[in-house]
This record gives structure tokens, sequence and C-alpha cells, in this order.
């Protein structure tokens, strides 16, 4: 009998909702997504463009590594329409050389969760970080594009983007911008900075880390469940549960605390919100503004400068990594932040709908 | 037929699980526990210290009504002890003169959660904030209360204090004076200063906002159910369900966004990590290091000055308090935060208690 | 540290929420429904009909303990409508002296849970049952009535009847009749012989056991969630919740095992189905006939006879209840069926509700 | 925008969590696992004997459709043993003509869910019954196997039998020989019959309901969490849950309500009870005893007769099937039954496996 007790935790959202599955070199990640309507149309081409904007090779910042990357719909669809049957979402794992791991064995890498997993699980897949390796998050993205269908025609739009990396800040935002940069940054002259800093540190084998925003545009007023499941909450954790993620803020966020009062209060017109350092949301509920939100992610740990460190029995240990790899989590992990908004959005407006539909 | 379908979000955790019930004008306020572990002893008195700490009125910015706040052991306890049945706590409402608010029923205030939830609901207790009062808030003290009986054997410590405060920043933090400062404030010097600016503050009608951070020493590794339940992503979503949280960082949290990799990672050494910018997880399981969470309360949206605002017809109005109130949400908000981590951390612990068994 | 872990049971329904609480000999036994609707008038006085069809005393095979039974609406109540907080309501225990229980502290009843609800906790209330006390059914009751006023305005009548006590089947049934008999029997002739045999049963100080069934008309086609939450599935497992409860069979049920194809399949035709072997459930979902359960029930455990029990040492030992006590779990069970199904109707109506309103 | 609202239905387990995808006629049916305890050895090799004892085409009652029904591990192994990441088993869809189902895209079967899944879908896979196949259980069966893994250990074991098949019997059961029947029957003369009666209702092109009993041994006491989720009851639910299943009971079943309260109470002695009426279950929690069910099945609704029905517009059809089908759900649903009681086992048993360890 083994004697490990686990609750599953692979599993987020209420009506809309995905559990994900797969590792980084094993078959490949995938997410059965159970609670989606019945009658909304899906094909493989869905999927192609938010695939590829988190695929890795594309910018200067991404690792070197090819995929494909096609999401291959293995049930819930006939005829072209979803049946409200679960959605079983595949992306099968290519080009995964899994030898340069074996060193990975006994050792720990600083700043990943190998040291935890392994007091946790006692055994882990360490190859490319296994379960926890970022190439979970294309499961996570698959399931963010049909959420967009079910966001679609209600109107809410969800956009992603880099307003700071390595330092270098976004200033004068122009958000159509967003795809022309190589990090999604909607300021071209702090986007061609944020190519130099990171071109430099990729010469000096290290890492940066950076903020992203994410914008939601059109989202009804009403959608969050105090009062633990207030909208806020589930899109810090939403937020949170992606790698590299250590801080979330919505709205004002931090600098709120420096507020007053009758400087933070959004006063309330005829017309609607006359400021918005609520982001959106008050109460916990959606209140008809654009929701705001930010999250910091820390430098990818991966680097390749010797770090101290020690192995499963304990002993210290050097390490050094040698291969290309990402020096930032942006830009990919962009698009894995508006799949996450897009899929709570999803489940609470799948939630609160009916509500909506009294019109007041 | 009600129009409305609502998927119930007044419950958190998954196997130590809440559910809170009750309003700030109602009969009184209370918490269902279900999968508390039986033969916990458990009496009145187990409460009163953490009730009479979140209670109104002990302190400079706190408002002035009297709550006795005694917590009814209602069910689930059994001569002394619990038995692993539900355990019902409830909190009587005292002192709470609903007569303030009637200018309430029509006009929303600014900050509040009145508009979103007439939005949602169509229908809400507006009294004193009703649901969405943070009255609510002592029934999850309470719960935490018992979350603290399964922590404190294993020697898990929760501490909560305040590091800023109408932007008074802690500075010289000697945790063993949080109990003498009215903020909690591990920093008499600033602690001083925060007296000062809330007796300002509180002259104009105005009010403040905050940082507080949470510190938990000896929670053992392997805390956390990757890869949505993780224990990063379950605070940030337990802190970020407290009203006036604006945001939550982890460790280095938004400053790591300006680190570079080799900077950030924490050197593993025999010993333990050198560093601790992972704020104690990494890959969303504990390490075993220290957790570090801070949380930004914007502030307190009551406030007694003129403000514009909309009535139920969607009509201009101005609305203005006359009477006491909190200043900031802070100190009260303190000791319900060391619940809520009380509360993720009994629920993580009894998922992986077998696991931290094996001694890995 | 305690050393056990257990998994909150005590909850039921997906949107429509319910967790019970409380014990026989307690301060009471109570609910806390979730995901309740916002709008919906409800007071005290809705409670009183089914409180009382549930409650002791009032017929010839009940105990005789008296019990008032009023349902406090504690919370989620404003101005005589729900508000969409959730709902507590609770029942205050009378005239409950555990004296006579006392003996119970050390031996175990056969055919009640003493037995494995120590091996289960080591702990546990033996007052009456303690948690698992018919008592416990009040608050499910409660709940009902609830689930009721969802039901009510879309033509969905549950009705509850005895068709079998200790042997004495009903075969004329005239629901009309069901208020008139002492066990809820349609059958008024039945109905009188059960009255003898539970007279004579109880002066032999034996029990008896029957069946009950459950008709629900106007129930729309298209409730059900497959493939595990299938409406049958839940139904068995409310039905099978309720202590006593030894079998479950829907439609043809048993007898459906001896049919043949051609036999047991329902024929369609535009008016309808022909006939109703199904139960009104096919493939897990509603198909908009009847619907028609029956549920087992085995004697009352509860006996004037010696039986060979051991005591919590595991010594052999004797026991013989000399009170009064009930000869049948009919006719009090039957409300609480009728409140399992209209929970469960209620929960599956809110989850499928946006479908039915497309007229498919 | 889709007016559909749904609640996910294809999960079940709290702890031990199974999530079912897949269609008849698709590319496969899989199962996702999330809390698997890791270290588990589990191999494809593990699957081949259960997944053959479900297969078709192995006895005279079932269907001629060849599937090798090989499960593929998809995520969660590493080196041999799971790693506490989700499972992902997947199996392929073979030979699955769906040509002669095209006359099913109007008709509705009866007997079957067609009609009521048209009404709650408006759309739904129909080639073999899509997502309600009994092809379906295959992932069942494969969730089965890693299901007894955790509970072999222990030494739990699960056996299912046919005991009625057609009207005919099983009396003189001898379990040795369950595997040498047709039908999983423990009586060989009854075996024998029950091929005669197949054979003949085979060529009148008809079908046969039956009963299955599922016996446990060795099953701990302990396990079950009252109110709602107690060990009969989601036993009951698991049984239920399965197609073709009309009634379940437990122990004495619809027997008990003919027994009084003397004859049905199981005397406790020190070495046990002395009868099992009950069983195994006592107030929803296992009492060590053996665990005794029953599952009630209708007829297979696909019979080569002329049936009435119905078209999508409403209007009267008659439907005639003309291929070969299965004439009972025995004995292919055998192993499924096996399959879902070790499911709901192993999630009870991880729930309360601390509390047995205590040892009392």
């Amino acid at each position: 009998m083994q004697d490990d007790i686990r609750m599953a935790g692979n599993s987020f959202g209420k009506i809309f909702r995905i559990t994900t599955f797969g590792e980084s070199h094993g078959e490949g990640v995938g997410v059965v997504i159970d609670g989606c309507p019945p009658r909304i149309p899906l094909t493989r081409e869905d999927f192609v463009r938010d695939m590829a904007r988190r695929r890795p090779g594309g910018t200067p910042v991404a690792s070197p590594r090819q995929e494909a990357d096609r999401v291959e719909i293995q049930s819930g669809v006939f005829e072209g329409i979803t049946t409200g049957a679960p959605l079983m979402l595949f992306i099968r794992n290519q080009d995964a050389d899994s030898r340069p791991y074996e060193v990975l064995r006994q050792v720990f890498r600083p700043g990943h969760g190998d040291y935890s997993y392994f007091k946790k699980y006692g055994h882990f897949d360490f190859r490319g970080g296994g379960r926890y390796s970022a190439r979970e998050t294309a499961a996570r993205v698959a399931a963010g594009v049909v959420a967009g269908k079910i966001l679609d025609p209600v109107g809410v739009k969800v956009m992603a983007y880099t307003v700071e990396l390595g330092g270098v800040k976004a200033k004068d935002m122009d958000l159509s911008l967003i795809e022309k940069s190589s990090f999604f940054c909607p300021d071209m002259l702090a986007s061609k900075k944020m190519e130099e800093i990171v071109s430099n540190v990729r010469k000096e084998g290290n890492s940066l880390g950076g903020i992203v925003e994410i914008l939601v545009k059109g989202c009804p007023a009403g959608l969050g469940e105090p009062v633990f499941d207030k909208l806020d909450a589930d899109l810090a954790k939403a937020l949170m549960s992606v790698g590299t993620v250590k801080g979330v803020e919505i709205g004002a966020g931090f600098e709120a605390a420096r507020l007053t009062g009758s400087e933070n209060n959004d006063p309330i017109a005829p017309g609607g919100f006359r400021s918005n350092h609520a982001g959106g949301i008050l109460g916990g509920i959606s209140n008809g503004d654009d929701i705001v939100l930010r999250a910091a992610l820390k430098p990818i740990p991966s680097i390749n400068l010797e770090q101290d460190t020690i192995d499963r029995q304990g002993e210290p240990s050097k390490l050094k990594f040698t291969g290309r790899h990402d020096i930032a989590s942006i830009p990919r992990i962009v698009p894995v932040f508006e799949a996450m908004v897009k899929i709570v959005l999803a489940d609470h407006y799948l939630c609160a709908k009916a509500t909506q539909s009294k019109g007041h």
C-alpha cells in the first residue's frame, strides 16, 4: 500500500471546468474541458493563432525548441460543433530530447520546483521540469481558445501585454501595436530597448523578470460569486497558478495602499465610473468597467552561470546549464495569461448568465 | 420561477472546508466547518483572543461599534472534543442599529459593492454592507482558530503585521512588539507615526490604505497541489477574497520582476536555502523555508466627504457619511489574514500529511 | 497533532448546495443552502407544513417525543425575500433528555451506526445517535421546502407515499388520500391493516420495514448530467443517503431484469411515451414523463427485545431498550424523501435551465 | 453566444477523482485520474485482463465488434511508476463503422438516450450512442485497474458475478467458477440455462435483463463520509451511473422491508457480526464485514423487432434494427461494476486512511 494521500489539484473552474494533464517530455500535454456548452462551432484551426503565439522559437527571448503544437480534438465535437460532452484536446510532444536532463536526476535546480516536488512526491519526472514545465501551459492556451468562444458573442475581449521587462517600462502604450512587438509590448520604443537588454543578458548567461498587464473590455457587470469565489479572488488564483508569477494586483493595486479614500474611490456617474482604481471589480463582482490586472514575473531560473545547490542525498553540488533557454517567461507567458483570464470569465459568465439576462 | 442561476461561492477549502453565512445586521454571522478531524479539544474560550483582536473599538482607527463577538459552538463538539461531524460556529450580532443605513436603500456608495451587488442580485441587504460587510470576516477568524488547532502540533506559526499604513513604512521590525502596537506594526516608531497620520485623516473625514505582511514559520515542505491548487495560488485567492485587498505578492513579489536570475534564485545548501526570494514556495509547493506574503489594502471607501454617485434609477446623486467609521482596514484585517492563511495551510496540510510522514 | 484525515461529506448538490450540521441532543440541527437564487419570497411559515409532517408524535408508529421544530431563518433573507447570500436555517432541539442514552457510552446497538462510527472517529456523540440520528433529516426537510420554491413555478410536483409496510402492500391507490393516512398510504384499506400490524409489533417490542414510492409529475425533459451525475444516479445517492434505506429502484426497477427488450422499451408516440418502464429517465436524463422511484426501508434497529452485542472493549454484552421509539421509519421518512428528491431536481433544474428555455 | 448552461458531470470521486471523455465512434475513449498517489508501479500490461473481460465478442451474448482495447498511458507515469501527476489513459477506437447509424440521425431509438439527449443538447453524436454508448465504460474499467492497485495492498478484493439472467437464477454458487462461465455466473448449471435462453432470444431478435451481485471482501471498517457521502450512497450512485441499471440494493436490500427488527439486526459478537443483512455498511460507514451489492439491469434496448417511435420533427416512425448487437449488458457489464466499486472504495480509503491507521 502506498502511504500517500493527495487531493487532486489539476482541475480549475466550476461550470466550465478544465483538467490538464501531461509532461514536458512525455507523450504530450492536454486538457479535458467538462461543462462546455453544446452547439459551439469548433475546429482545429481555431487553435492555430494562440498556439503559435505561445510557441517557443518565434522571438529573440524564446528557446529554439520547435514544436508544431497542433491541437487535436479527441472528443466532444461532432460534425464541427460541440456536443456538451467533455472535450479532450491533446498536443503531442515533438523534438523533445530528454538526454540533456539526465544530469538532473540527482541535482536540484535552484529556483525550480525540483526540490519541493522531490520532497512531496519522492519521485518525479525531472525531464525538462516534467509536470511543472511551462509546457503544461500549452494545454491552458488550448482551453482558453474554447473559453474565448463563449466570451466572443458577449463582446468580452481579453488582451495581455508586457508593461515591464528587465527594468524597461512601457510608457506610451498603443494597444494596436502589441502583435508587432517581439514581447507583446505596446510601446515600440520600450520594445526595442527590451530587445537590447535581453540580448545582453543572454550573452551573460543570465535571465530577466517582468510585468504583464491584462485588460478585459466589455465584461458585463455581475460576474463573481462572493464571498470566496469573488471574481478578483479567482483571477488572482488563476494568474498565481502560472509558473514564475510572484505577485498579482488589480486596478490601482499596491499603489492603492498609498491613496486616501477620496482619491481612490471611483465616483459613479450616470454614464459609468469616472475613474477605475477598482480595476472593474467591486465587492468581488464585476462592475461593468474595464478589468485591469497585472502579474509580476520572476526571472527564468534556468541560467548559464554556476550555482550552488545540493543533490538528492543532501550533499553540496554545483550546477551550470550550457544549453539555450528562454531568457524571460515573457513573451510566451502573455497568451497564457489571456487564456487563464478567459477561462475564469467564461466560468463566471456561465454562473451568472441568467442573472444578467434580467437586465438590471 | 426565478430566472437566476448562481453557483455557490461561500465555501473555501477541499478537505478542511469552511462555508460562511450571515449578514452585518441580520441575526449574526457564522461558519460551518466540514472536514475537521475528530478528537481535537475545542471550547468557547479558544476563540476569545482572536475575536478580540479583530473586534472594532479597540484602537484609534477602529469604529466604536461594540461587539462581544462570542463564538457559540453549535455542533460538532461532544464532551469538549470534536467528533468529526461538521462544526457550526455562530457569532450573534448585537448593537447593530440599521436605521442609519436607510439612506442607502436608493444610493450606491462609491468604492463599495453596492452597485455590483445590485447589478448581480437585483436585491440585497444594504444595511452596513449586508453580506459583503467586513462583519463576515468574524466567521473567518473563528474558522482560523480551528485551523490553528490543526497546525499548532505541527509547529506551524502564522503571524501577520502591518508594514505600511498611509505611506508610513515599518523599517526596524521586531516581531515581538506586534501586539503592543495599535496597528499590529512591528516598528514602534512607525506605529507612532501611523497614529498621527490616522488622527489627521480622521479629522479630514478621509481614509487610508496600507500593506500587511504575513509570515509563516515552521511550514513543512510538500504542501500544495499543482498545477492549479498550488500553495501560492490558493494563498493568493484566500487573501484576495478579503475585502479591500487589491494586490498580493509572495517572497520578492513585484521586486522579482527587476532582478536577474542569478540574483533571484535562492542557492540551496545542505542546511537549507541561502536566501528566500521564493517566499518559501517553489513550483507551487512549500519548500520548508518561511512563507512570506504581502497584501495591499485600498483605503476604506466610507469617508465623511461628499462624493458623486447615482441612485438605483441611474440618476446623479450626492453622498456624504456623517457617522464614525474605520479609517483603515488595518488593524482589524490583520487577524483575518492570519486566519485565512491558517485555513489554507490546514487544508493543504491535511491533503499532504501522509506524504510528509514518509520522511523524505 | 491529530492523525486523522477526512474528506467533508456533509454537503450535497452542485449549484443548489446544502450543508447540514447538528446532532440529536446538541443545540439543534440546521442547514446552510448556498446557491439559492435571489428574490424568492421566503418566511418561517413556509416550513410549517412539512416540518409538521416529519414531526414525531403525530401518528401511531411515531415516537412520543414532542418537538416544535420551528425553522429559524438566520441569514440570506432580507425584507422577506432571498438575497442570493447563503441561507442558514436552524431548528433548535427541545425536550431532548440525553440521560437514557448514558448506557450507550459503552455498548454498540446492533443495526445502528454506533460500531462503525466508533471505528471511524474513535469518539462520537452517542446521545440518540448524535450526528446519525434521524433528527438530522429535519434539516433536509427544511432545505426541501426551499428547493420546492424553485420547482413550484416550473410546475414540478413531488409526492411520496407508502406502498408497503410490514408486508402489507397498497393496491388500489388514490393519491388524493395520502394525507388522510397515518402512514401517507394511498390505499385506505391497506392503511388500516398497517395500523393493526404496527400495533401488534409495538406490543412485541419489535419493529418493521417498508417501501416508499416517490412520484414526480411535471418534470421537464433534459435534467441530468451524464455520465456520472445522471439524474437517476444522483437520485439514487440522495435516497440511499437517508438512514434505513437498503435499496432504490427507478421505473420498472428490479422487475426490469425479468422483461425482454420488446416488453421493457417504452414506445414513443407524438403525444409522448406509451409506457413508463424507464421511470422518466433515459440515458441519465429526464425524458419529460413522470419520474417514479422506490426506496426499501429496513426495520428501525431500536427494539425492546434483548440483543447480543459487544462493548467498546470488545467484550460480549446484552442490550435491551425499554423506552418508546418509532416502530418504522415510515411515516416520518416520507417527507424526507420528498425533500431529497426536490433538492436533486432543483439542483439539476438550475444546471439545465437555460437549455430548457430554448424550447427543443 | 450559446444559451446553454451546464454543470460538468463527467467526473467522479473526491480524492481519487476520475474524469472520462470520448465517444463510441470518435477517436477513442479515455480517462484522466487526478489524485492517484505517487510511486505506484503501473504498466500497460496491468490493464490487459480487465479490458479483455469487458471486451465484446468473447461470449455468446456479446456483439461481434472486435476491439483490441489497449490502454495507452499518456501521462502521469515515469520510469514505470506513478508520479502523483494526473494519469491520462486512452483507448483508441477501431473497427467502428459509423455508416449503419446514419438512419439514427432522424429517428429516436426507444429505450435509449436519443430522445432525452436531443431534448437536452439539441445536438448529439448519434453514432452508436456516441457519448452514452457502453463504450464509455471501457474508460471506467481502465480507471478501476488503477483503483485496484490502491486496494490490493490493503487486502480488499472486489468480485462481481451474475446471479440472474433472463429469469434464470444462480442457486448453488461457487465463486471460484466465475471466470469459467460465459456470463460470469458462479452456478454452472444456471450458466448453461442462460446460454440456452440467450440463444433463443437472439433468434427472436429480442433482448434480456438480469441481476449482478458485487461482493467486497477485506474492506476495513471506517470507510464512508456521512451524512451525504455515505459509503452506500456513493456506491448506489456509482452503480446507477452505469447504463441499463434500474435498481440497486445493499445487503438484505428490498427483502429487508419485509423483516422485523429482531430478524434484520445483525447481532455483534467479539469475533464480528453474526449475520450480514446490513451488507457491510452501518450508518453509511463500512463495518468490516463483507460488502454485498446487487444491481438490476434492464434488457438492452436495441432489438431486431419493429418498434414505434418518432423522428426529430415529432412525426410517428417505425424502427427495426437488422445488425447484430448484445443480447444483454451481462456479461460485459460485470467488470464495469467491479471497476466502479473499486473506484468508490479507493476514493473512500484514501479519505479515511489515517483514521484506520490509529487502530481502533
